[in-house]
């Protein structure tokens, strides 16, 4: 065991931050991030650690009992610990749409993003010669009303085959079941092409254009059950004026989708977001 | 008559910007700025010129009325002429907020505004105390569901008094009423506190806080008889975090009003905005 | 000829656009666009039209004769006329990065950017493997100081080969010669990695974390013989703080690389700029 | 003693944060929030605590003496404490420019910051009336190259007088003296018209304008010896083009001025920012 990240959260109370810091260094690891947040409101408190374990002989599994007997059950913690050198392995799942795609490959290409993309799921066949060009396993599985069940049980099978530990939805425009969404709880991040709460469901830039705002936006959330509802994890705009037309909208759109999705996927493979009462803690 | 700014707008036709760039040229005037526009989808022209008449002895009136009959009647054009030497004449509604009141008089103060402000009215006596340090006239205007009528004749009185050519609601969170909409259509200034159309209507912070969102922001619009839906002119937006309270918000927001407040009213002042099917062309 | 982009400037002068928009109109030509700028100091004057030109029997020869003769040489304009129809060719150098390279071939395949890209020259065969995979030519053309003849008269030789009109250079990290500089004046655009003018010159992240700025930028500029000191062509910008190390400046400052390079090269394939004293006018 | 802010820097070591954390535990103290930052290539430890001390008998005085016997003197800390319900007082300089004075005093009396200003210090008497207007004491001291030494004892004197904490210079637009910056270490803020490092010294935005930059910047830092170098506190931008004149540039540039100081005012008062290296580490 080298480098962790361990993510907390619980019912705020006296002295957790003493309580924490004092056990990581007292089975010899060395704090090097600490991020911690109280929603007052709630009276819920959040924290993020990465530590260093150098010359440590413990492991991961006995870190883990401890930290569960001496400190979780104290405090009543929900908390989740990563080693950094495993790259979270993240689904694709596309459509039609190839802006994202080309963003998330040339990015992942770059070496920008920290994670593994072992699979492209796609209903349709027209991005296959991208997933071929980027040589990642691509997978058609349709979708629609008829084939609900089928579609939804051969995605599960690849997300397991793949080990797959997150999914994104780089506009794949298709509704996700409830059983899959329960699979992946705050685990599928999505890409809408608008301001959120502004302007949800399907044409979001034909009904930002109907209004004449004077600005467009992005929201990268993740995915439950209520459409365009979920937690907003990232979202960005961008400015327009009389002179663009629905297409101006759309394709100064595309650019914020592109960055907004990738924000949210490099937030999300470095442990850096935290999921309550449909908000998220975004520790950036 | 020296130097006049004009506003047309048609349906789009052949040869208007022809025909209108010679009559100013044939009436002696030299265009000094010149911006047009055209709404492909619904085949409407609009054009803003500034011009300059160096030694003419052209009369606003004879311009006017050749403008009419030479140009206006064949393109079947809305169209006014302001003096740029003319300043217009702004009214202040506000009710207990002081920040945007205290904005707009400092910059006000300091030159930056071309306009005159002759009147501030108000529903309550809370912000009289400013309205005397900056030497303008300040009327209570008692304005509640019980007393209506009376409330919107005295507004209405005062604002003939005082010869107004547009109204800015600074925080006034009072409904105008139709009738005055009516008397000054498209020259009523509101600042909303949400980036519309998200969280129209009343606490919209606190609404923005509930669905946590990552951006919040601030509209101003002209007032039309729809709440919250007349014609966007100008937006702006801020970013926040889990970090911050509804105080945050609020505070965080009360800069974005400021700003987007100010920047409408010199839209407006200096002629640059253009209404039609509940939107905005700004030429800025 | 259907429809053409006409770009103009010229010492300011009465009447230029009442009688460059009369003579539109007399050869059969409606004006969709009009852009118009004034620099008063300079005293020179700007102008961007659209044209259309249905059931018109006037060739683009013809038409040029005529403006030559009627205005252009009246009013002793610069001026240039373009199809519409015809896709500018613009050469890609790149060198070893390749976060710029996948972003303009992502979007070029997504058919976002109405160009076409016949070659991409580098000095190292690094990259050969990505345009590969878009199907682009790829030349290698190795440029060092021993070889600086050689190299500049095989870039020549590539661009004239391949009917290059514009080049860009995607982070391509070496001197363009005086003479290549020259044939292709105002037609090759750079991105600097920081906002010029602060941190010209090399390493410009790591100058920006010594000075402890609490903004990047980067910057599109047209190529001079005078190092980042071209016409600025786009600009952008994005916040770091305190948390942020050199490598987190370098790797946000490659989607500022990305998004303000793709916009210089939408802007100058549109025709939307035009460069005077060390300056750019862009109608966007 | 109930609410206090700690700020800490020292050499980065193990267990700096288990010790704190602990020894605040142990003296009665709750912990409601912490902020660290470890500059990895110098070394260096960073730290802001926000505690409360509910029913605690301690003294501000006791809590110091154990502090620096526990904990200051073991990790060789410097270290502040600062009382969360004494306001700092802030001693404005001004000259001639308005707009970042009716800025601040309007949000002053709007209650916006948290902090007192007793006295308003300048070389001219344009601004005694708004001085007036809001009811503070105004001070003329005339500041010349022949009478530096008497200008800066009286300024120096005035600030003795009213207890001042630290100094803005709003516009101030005079060199200060050596003696009175060592006086008010890292306690000097000022705002310069330019997105430092671009565009350094006096006419900033002329040189901008001349340039051609497409985006103009404010950057409000601490006073050192060398002019507009110290460290930056905050930074904002404005978008620009060709059609903005250098009176445009400073026209946008007023409201980046009045909202970047602003900010710096109150980051400084809520004491959420700490120097080093000339950088600032800024917990917002």
């Amino acid at each position: 065991m080298q480098k962790i990240t361990i993510l907390i959260h619980c019912k705020d109370q006296k002295n957790i931050i003493a309580s924490v810091t004092t056990f990581i260094a007292q089975v010899g690891g060395n704090i090097t991030y600490i991020d911690q947040h109280v929603d007052v409101e709630q009276n819920v408190f959040f924290m993020r650690l990465e530590c260093e374990f150098a010359n440590s002989e413990i492991t991961i599994e006995s870190f883990k009992a401890d930290f569960d007997k001496t400190l979780a059950s104290k405090f009543d913690m929900s908390w989740d610990l990563y080693s950094q050198e495993q790259k979270p392995k993240m689904a694709l799942f596309v459509s039609k749409y190839d802006h994202c795609l080309f963003d998330i490959l040339g990015r992942y290409s770059a070496g920008e993003l920290n994670i593994e993309i072992p699979v492209i799921i796609s209903n349709h066949n027209d991005l296959r010669w991208i997933a071929e060009r980027f040589d990642i396993p691509f997978h058609l599985v349709p979708f629609t009303k008829d084939n609900k069940d089928e579609g939804e049980a051969k995605q599960i099978e690849l997300l397991k085959e793949y080990e797959i530990d997150f999914i994104v939805l780089a506009r794949y425009m298709q509704i996700i079941t409830p059983k899959l969404i329960s699979l992946y709880e705050n685990r599928i991040i999505n890409i809408h092409h608008s301001f959120l709460p502004a302007f949800p469901g399907a044409k979001p830039y034909h009904s930002a254009f109907k209004r004449g705002v004077k600005i467009i936006g992005a929201t990268s959330h993740y995915v439950t059950e209520e459409l365009d509802e979920g937690p907003i994890i990232e979202q960005d705009i961008a400015r327009v004026s009389h002179i663009h037309s629905v297409e101006d909208f759309i394709m100064k759109g595309r650019d914020l989708e592109r960055i907004v999705l990738a924000r949210a996927i490099k937030l999300h493979a470095e442990r850096k977001t935290m999921v309550y009462s449909n908000k998220t803690v975004v520790f950036s």
